[in-house]
């Protein structure tokens, strides 16, 4: 068990170290990266493909990498939107790494992008260690999946910046308890940025649309 | 690289040594086991709650082992059935060992059971590789997921025994397209069976339900 931990603290420094290579060279573009992370079918593609074309109707150019185990799928989706996007076939590995993004980088003009964002793995558990250069990690908890999962998994929302509460549109279809949802969320990270969004009736994508703004242009060199 | 490939085979190797013996012990007594696995918030526990109800009316005895990354809320949903419910709190660990079955199993009194459910860690991915010593896996796919999910967790679908599709109360409101979803499953694995539920309106149940007492038949010695 010990040599396992040596082994796995071994990657896990080469991972940093590659990812903080990669957030030095994302601040000197001045290019914001947005990792998205939650577990499968939280509506992550759906929700970038309405939230790249509000950015682009203000001005703001996007790109997307993203991650599967197996298909490309995601990434046909969200080349609909005119955004370069990149799939990552991770061939069964349960979260993306920062080589991984570095290897993928030469496919985008970084120079003529205002945000990046990083479709991670859909998984709950994995993607937390794994460092990707990003600006902010942004965990998605669709409300089909219940009121407790903050609680249920604690190592993600302890690495996360914000946390959307998607597919709000089937609150009443699945009797979600909104209250008690971000009182979990609340009780797992007491100050967590929370936003409730539906990609679907387009409710709150607003407010989501606007705080990607204001982070674009702080972030802008 | 290699040596940390060298280290899981190790691992593996072990747990499937854990395994074998698990399941004779299984076998000896006549118990069947189930393992659950799906995404996290896909129903497990709703459904197991159902279950357990339906098999109690019909003089089947179930217990049940439930996993998780941090709380023993499903284990107090699952004791309220009457059922003996033990949980394991992995403690971030992304999925179930062997070993950890075996640990647990003293909680209860398996000449008194005729099923052991277990509860897998909400996960996609990383369970596919643990075998448990289960008689079957079943791999629950909530309709909220979408269609092209047994496509894009290949590695799970291929050491499964059935899928159920889950949550189907809900398909009208997330407009899920039932034959796409069974034609990517069969896609994904074409001779598995494949039943649909929804543990709120129990449509599906009896199938189910059936289907678990025929296998507890057989097992029983």
């Amino acid at each position: 068990m010990t040599r396992i931990l040596e082994v796995r603290e071994q990657i896990l420094k080469e991972n940093d170290r590659t990812a903080r290579s990669l957030r030095e060279r994302f601040d000197a573009l001045g290019l914001l990266v947005i990792d998205l992370v939650s577990s499968p079918g939280a509506g992550k593609t759906e929700l970038l493909v309405s939230t790249i074309s509000q950015l682009s109707a203000r001005g703001i150019r996007s790109g997307v990498i993203v991650g599967d185990l197996a298909t490309d799928n995601d990434a046909i989706r969200l080349a609909a939107t005119g955004a370069p996007a990149k799939q990552i076939v991770t061939g069964g590995v349960c979260h993306l790494e920062a080589a991984m993004i570095e290897a993928c980088l030469g496919h985008f003009d970084l120079e003529r992008l205002d945000i990046l964002f990083i479709e991670n793995v859909g998984n709950l558990v994995c993607p937390a260690t794994w460092d990707l250069g990003e600006d902010q990690r942004v965990l998605l908890f669709p409300v089909t999946e219940g009121e407790d999962k903050p609680l249920k998994y604690p190592t993600l929302i302890n690495t996360a910046d914000m946390v959307l509460i998607t597919k709000t549109d089937l609150s009443n279809a699945v009797d979600f308890d909104r209250d008690a949802a971000i009182g979990n969320t609340r009780a797992a990270r007491h100050d967590i940025a929370i936003l409730e969004v539906s990609a679907k009736s387009g409710v709150g994508l607003t407010s989501w649309v606007d705080w990607l703004c204001d982070r674009t242009q702080q972030k802008a060199v």
